[in-house]
């Protein structure tokens, strides 16, 4: 039972570095036991198929996006604030894995959303509370007065996360953090302040 | 030779359709041939690999995307209009195919920015060319007056481009078109005027 758990363990880290890296389907399932130097059999009896794989990998990724979250929430720091060093954060994992990668629901999201409704609907949930977690922040921001009030806060959180996965995306593309700045500079020095 | 020319527009045909449909590592040669209805074998004769054809595939989504650039340009509609226009122009042909293949620049980037380098240099010129169109107008719109001049026009051009990116992106997971919603009633109703 501990060797099995084990070997379903060291699955989900391989398909997190690899699906992550490489993509669903540039991806094979031998490329997975390989990296995870268990054998090949081994895959089937822990996962029914590559989609049910993919789907407890990126579970696992978004569970630990998720921690994060956290930060967004009622503090002593000021909401726009929390914005500003969440996002802030966010970029200086990416720059400091060189840009590569990206995310894995955008990449997911790309590559799968018309290949797989069960990866689909899973990806804009995570979206959709991701986007809840971003409203709040927002709300609060319009409260305290330093977000402009005449925008609609549901509106503002989709537009910043979605926006921030399309810079996440472009940092990908030309690996460097421009992105990031725009994303920033636009977004807390300019914009949307009151 | 024209039966030649023939076989090639067949395959980029089907490639145009395929790949941003699909997605590149989801779709094999064969695939693409048996939808251009040509033998197996003539693929390559017209093209050195699956990557040289994925970029001749990407040269002609972005020679027929580029069309609409000039509708950014100078002319009697104001900048911001124009803007509004273009921005609305490419949601509504997103809308019609259903919310279904996205951005083929967006796909590839997410999937072979860090799998083919050639891929992911072209990707990058294209987006700082469109980037470059949108500054133009922006530019304008701030000489203008309706938009807040204290914004960097090249960090705003940037931020438009990789935030449509995302919404697109977003779309495809969510199949609606809430996200094209979000960006346009933020940045044409709210936070970009001056």
């Amino acid at each position: 039972m501990a060797m099995t758990q084990d070997t379903r363990e060291k699955l989900i880290d391989s398909g997190l570095r690899l699906l992550h890296g490489r993509g669903f389907n540039a991806c094979g399932i031998q490329d997975i036991t390989a990296d995870a130097g268990v054998p090949k059999g081994s895959f089937y009896h822990h996962f029914a198929s590559k989609e049910a794989f993919a789907l407890e990998v990126l579970e696992r990724y978004w569970q630990a996006l998720r921690i994060h979250l956290k930060s967004l929430r009622g503090s002593s720091v000021a909401p726009e604030e929390r914005l500003r060093r969440y996002f802030a954060l966010l970029a200086e994992a990416i720059a400091r894995g060189k840009f590569e990668k990206g995310c894995m629901i955008g990449n997911f999201g790309a590559e799968l959303s018309d290949q797989s409704p069960t990866v689909r609907e899973r990806l804009a949930i995570m979206m959709a509370e991701w986007t809840r977690a971003i409203e709040s922040c927002v709300r609060e921001a319009q409260d305290a007065g330093t977000l402009r009030s005449g925008l609609d806060p549901k509106a503002v959180a989709g537009f910043l996360a979605n926006s921030w996965e399309g810079a996440i995306l472009r940092s990908k593309i030309d690996k460097t953090k421009a992105a990031f700045n725009h994303f920033s500079s636009v977004v807390f020095a300019g914009a949307f302040n009151s």
